[in-house]
């Protein structure tokens, strides 16, 4: 499943949504010479106008005119607006194209699509791109941005395997790294690895900007403060939508962290230096094998999460 | 409260615990040509061979005859080991001279000095530079550590204001603006603003780490969570002593926080959007605020936090 540079693996991609998750993909086939013709489709005027300006894509079009001539199609809008983006493009859907999406969360896109596509599911292929930055917009958007970065491709048992096959080649030929896993298997790890982070950060930064002596405490936040509070930069609408369509996956980690947190207060209220050294040491221990893991390459841990 | 560039401040400075926060200090004040002989005490002779080569140090002392000698010592070791330390210099004191420290918490250090200097808790200043890394040691030390960084001077009731203004000005000299608190309001911020982030930091890898899937979730961790758990990188052993020397602060934020993130969860729970977006997004804002802030110059607050 290899892209050599410059083969055309799409002849009409259209986009919906061309900020940077969607500008980037466009940029980056264009840069491997894997996409001959791009039609951006969007509700804001000013960022496709942007986006045609920067050579993003090379066409604004309307959405059911744009959505009949694709041969492949990215749905890299909000979640919240997919079903209505799916419902537009299920009644002019070529027997040839494949439809895609960039959603942070899958298993309520994957039941979104099903109720738009029906039968034709099959050309569908819920996908997560691992990158991302706090910034918008089709300005933010650049070839690089998946470079080496990790492609989920959350393929449904009903998947026509060549629709999944040339969602990979194109996301490779991008750059990036594709990895199999079920919209379950996703959702559950993302709520964990991302998903929660989140919520911990937003909460944090919250909870002290609400005290009466909030200005006092920002004055002091050092540059820990800054890095553990980064994720809190998001963008409110978006964190609010993934937090609901990963709502059961989130509440379960919250959970788990909630009692795990509570674990650790028991700790230090009862002086037990040696339980905390256990804590503290096996997370330093574990952050530290990380970091090294990915600096060795990153390989992926088994077969069982290869590309398909 | 100023310090020319080559006035000399401080004739024999004692050092004990030479490592980053410590080691920092004696470069910054040999480059600001502000001290004539510097020092080094500790029970890690390795590494006080390593300082002395570096130039860090002028002189490897014993811990009796050195302190007799100095006219300032700063204790930079653990908190844990103040105690021994303090009890150490105190009876070669001289009546000339001033003792501060670098401890992360100030309340029990405070209650160490005072049982280790009795009538002359006078004498000792206690202060916090607010500026570390990830690194340990002689080694590590570098003269622009407190280059713009915050000084914390917590300053008793019975601090003798001469020996206050010197520690300040040894502070300024390295580069750090002095800002006034007391002890206690001192280990309340901290334990907001650093000691909190750094036990929910810990807690989230130990806790991911110990789920029977923990290596799939750490292959699809990304810069996100890097960031989130830069602070799990800290020493485990640093960290457990930070937290029980002040558990009574900490376990009121660890308590006010875990009943922000409950309430977090219901809003999830209940997918209440507006109650999710005003949470989000006033932690969003108060970030936004907070960085402009310090791109702005990071201007005190009021005259009340002012140096003394």
């Amino acid at each position: 499943m290899s892209a050599p540079r410059g083969r055309i693996l799409i002849d009409t991609l259209v986009i919906t949504g061309v900020g940077l998750i969607g500008g980037s993909f466009a940029l980056a086939l264009r840069q491997a010479g894997a996409v001959r013709h791009v039609i951006g489709v969007g509700r804001g005027r000013a960022n496709l106008d942007s986006a045609l300006r920067l050579g993003v894509i090379d066409e604004i079009g309307e959405a059911a005119d744009a959505y009949a001539r694709a041969d492949f199609i990215l749905v890299a809008t909000p979640v919240g607006q997919m079903g209505q983006v799916f419902a537009a493009i299920a009644p002019v859907l070529r027997p040839d194209a494949v439809v895609t999406d960039g959603g942070s969360t899958k298993c309520d896109v994957v039941a979104l699509a099903r109720s738009a596509f029906g039968a034709n599911i099959g050309r569908f292929v819920p996908a997560h791109p691992i990158a991302g930055a706090e910034l918008n917009g089709a300005s933010a958007a650049r070839a690089e941005l998946y470079r080496g970065k990790k492609l989920v491709l959350a393929a449904l048992p009903e998947t026509d395997p060549a629709a999944a096959a040339r969602v990979a080649s194109a996301w490779e030929a991008c750059g990036a790294r594709v990895f199999a896993m079920t919209p379950e298997l996703h959702d559950k790890t993302f709520a964990a690895v991302s998903h929660l982070p989140h919520v911990l950060a937003f909460a944090l930064v919250d909870e002290i900007a609400r005290k009466p002596h909030a200005d006092l405490l920002f004055q002091y936040a050092a540059s820990g403060f800054r890095d553990f509070t980064r994720l809190a930069g998001g963008s409110p609408e978006m964190w609010r939508d993934i937090s609901l369509a990963n709502r059961r996956a989130l509440l379960t980690e919250i959970d788990e962290y909630a009692a795990r947190l509570a674990e650790v207060r028991s700790m230090i209220d009862r002086t037990d230096a040696a339980a905390l050294d256990a804590v503290f040491g096996n997370a330093r221990d574990a952050r530290r094998a990380w970091l090294d893991a990915i600096e060795a390459g990153d390989k992926p841990a088994g077969a069982a999460a290869k590309a398909p």
